[in-house]
């Protein structure tokens, strides 16, 4: 069993994540600065499902399970003393790093979101690369990348797990072969800062021999896993404002209230996506299987499924009978594309994927309907443009809110 | 004639490009921290040539010339409303961004310096570029990236201007190919965050289709150009320490007063070089030729010459009969690179390069020789190592200082 740092603990993968390692046996101590709690208060946002205060949950799961969780209100960008302390002082095993502003609408709505977005996102990161690589403690490092780190110009090529083969003609005939990071093309100013981690984690494995494995994750769709579910107080984060809501939460949150799902553009984009459960199972995975010391950060892609959001929104309309409307598209992204993506590593490691045919009808009536009494429709349009050129995803006429 | 702001202007490139851009008709506005004269400070390292106040160089050359430049002390970094403002109030035709942290050995010396020069170099420019996207002033951003962004892995690949054309295998006999930014290999963290500035770039160029160029340039060389050498207060800053001196003056130094001249490892890493006269050249080039509005970043590689820092050696001490020492590497590098580099967009704008061969004698006796009195032997060990690995590049034995 092992000792793990959760770093971002508080937030929508960071807590189930933590309840499921702290199952598993792990002892687990969550890291903190409870900004997610703060930006819900800074939009007038708020999940569908209630949370209650860390202490709250903490006890709960501490009287349910029998296991302790340790809990360290701390900001990773900017106390870099403490963190350093933190990790000298316990010596964790593994530290899992979810510790960054992770809406790409947020971090377009203006100057100051995106500077935001990119200080905490890479402070943080850098923090504890930098702290790891000063101290004897040698822990394997675990981040949550996106998808969106490899863009969406398909030209049908399937996207490998972080590396790709290349081959490039010199003069004189030679050839030249290259293994390289994938390309990135990010979408917003979130996944940007995602890419930048990449170059972080790239530098600190070559220089440093830091294990890393950085798990580039779809879209996460889906609320509980086993452990969320034990208890009203482990519930886990339902967001479907405009910023925070991935369009599967939002699409099932408009289905139970009776408002056309609104689909941005043609619905052309494909996605990847994967249910939450599964994101703690491959996490888990992760804490099982580090890389060797050899300079190389372990890319994987954690994702099970890919859809097109139209696709989607046909699923939630066949078990809602929601109407479909299509709305402008706030984001600057290709009307359509395809997505082909290997997750090869995960299969086999053992992960079953649960597919949204099958769990979709289990969220909307555990999840969207039963808390549809907290849904605020104005929090549902998304108003956050990515240039003056875009237009907000807004339904106008009749059903417009 | 131009209206241009000069980002870290203060600096070693930065002030005189200012005055090479003034003496064209520019109409110059320098924005600085003053960052560089501090970081001596703490360092308690000092320019072998003597560098007067802000106040005194500007003064100087108004009398000298008759042409004004404006000073805003700025961090750009840390005071963004106040970035926001002039730019807005200013509409700057051209924005030159040389304000970043640019010591390898620096930014490897421990976690804070790590930190300082990722928070600072990343903040700075996500700042600049936040704010012109936010703004309807629309200047051509001009930023000092770096070779090093390439790596130094060769094998035989000339490095081209910043894309690379590579072709990949697909399943089922299909060659997809692509045009991609050229895959990144730095080697300290200084240069880390050039290539992260590269993501920057890339996604506010496509996003907000925001002019960049981004000029990589090899290690600069020499002193004084045209305009610092018409007073002794416009004189250019000349770093020999372990920190900020780069090889060739830390050889120049250490030839003038009799020091044998320490070569890192083998002296087999090979580097792209460019004197400082033709630094102002090419940065004036690029403000002539800001590039189309078409969503991508235009990549030039600003070097003249290739040499191993052996042969480096070996031309000092030629013309200076200084003893050649080899030392321990501080560097986690390969011991031996080729290096061949493509520099051919500035050549054919005219670039007529000043070479190491030509312009060495001068440097030597116009800098090293005649203000060798300052100079100070504490300074010159390296001693900022990569890692627990590294050693400092110092001389043991009779001259050790």
């Amino acid at each position: 069993m092992k000792k793990i740092f959760v770093i971002g603990g508080d937030g929508f993968c960071g807590w189930p994540t933590a309840l499921h390692l702290s199952q598993l046996g792990h002892e687990v101590t969550i890291i903190d600065n409870l900004s997610r709690r703060k930006i819900d208060e800074e939009l007038g946002a708020n999940s569908l499902t209630p949370i209650v205060s860390m202490d709250q949950r903490l006890e709960a799961w501490w009287v349910l399970s029998g296991n302790r969780i340790r809990f360290e209100e701390l900001d990773v960008a900017e106390e870099y003393d403490r963190l350093e302390c933190l990790l000298d002082t316990h010596q964790p095993d593994t530290v899992i790093h979810f510790g960054e502003q992770r809406a790409a609408p947020f971090s377009m709505k203006g100057p100051n979101e995106k500077r935001y977005t990119v200080d905490n996102n890479i402070r943080a990161t850098h923090n504890l690369l930098a702290a790891v690589a000063q101290l004897s403690t040698d822990p394997h490092v675990i981040h949550l990348g996106t998808m969106g780190v490899y863009g969406y110009d398909d030209d049908g090529l399937e996207i490998p797990e972080g590396y790709l083969k290349v081959y490039i003609p010199g003069d004189d005939r030679q050839i030249f072969q290259r293994d390289i990071l994938y390309p990135t093309n990010p979408g917003s100013v979130y996944h940007m800062t995602k890419s930048m981690d990449q170059l972080l984690f790239q530098f600190y494995a070559k220089n440093d021999l830091l294990r890393v494995t950085d798990l580039h994750q779809g879209i996460v769709w889906g609320t509980q896993t086993a452990e969320t579910r034990l208890d009203d107080r482990l519930i886990n984060r339902f967001d479907y404002d405009g910023d925070y809501g991935t369009v599967l939460n939002r699409f099932l949150m408009q289905a139970a209230v009776g408002h056309p799902l609104t689909v941005h553009g043609t619905g052309g984009q494909t996605r990847a996506f994967i249910h939450i459960q599964d994101t703690v199972k491959c996490i888990a995975l992760a804490v099982d299987n580090p890389p060797p010391r050899n300079g190389k950060v372990k890319i994987l892609n954690q994702m099970t499924e890919t859809y097109t959001v139209r696709h989607l929104a046909k699923l939630v309309s066949r078990i809602s009978n929601a109407d479909v409307a299509y709305v402008d598209n706030p984001r600057n992204e290709a009307a359509e594309n395809g997505l082909r993506v290997s997750n090869k590593t995960l299969i086999s490691l053992g992960l079953d994927p649960i597919t949204l045919e099958k769990g979709l009808l289990d969220e909307t009536q555990q999840i969207a309907r039963r808390f549809a009494h907290r849904f605020r429709p104005e929090m549902i349009p998304c108003v956050s443009t990515w240039t003056d050129r875009q237009r907000p995803g807004v339904l106008k006429g009749a059903h417009a809110a």
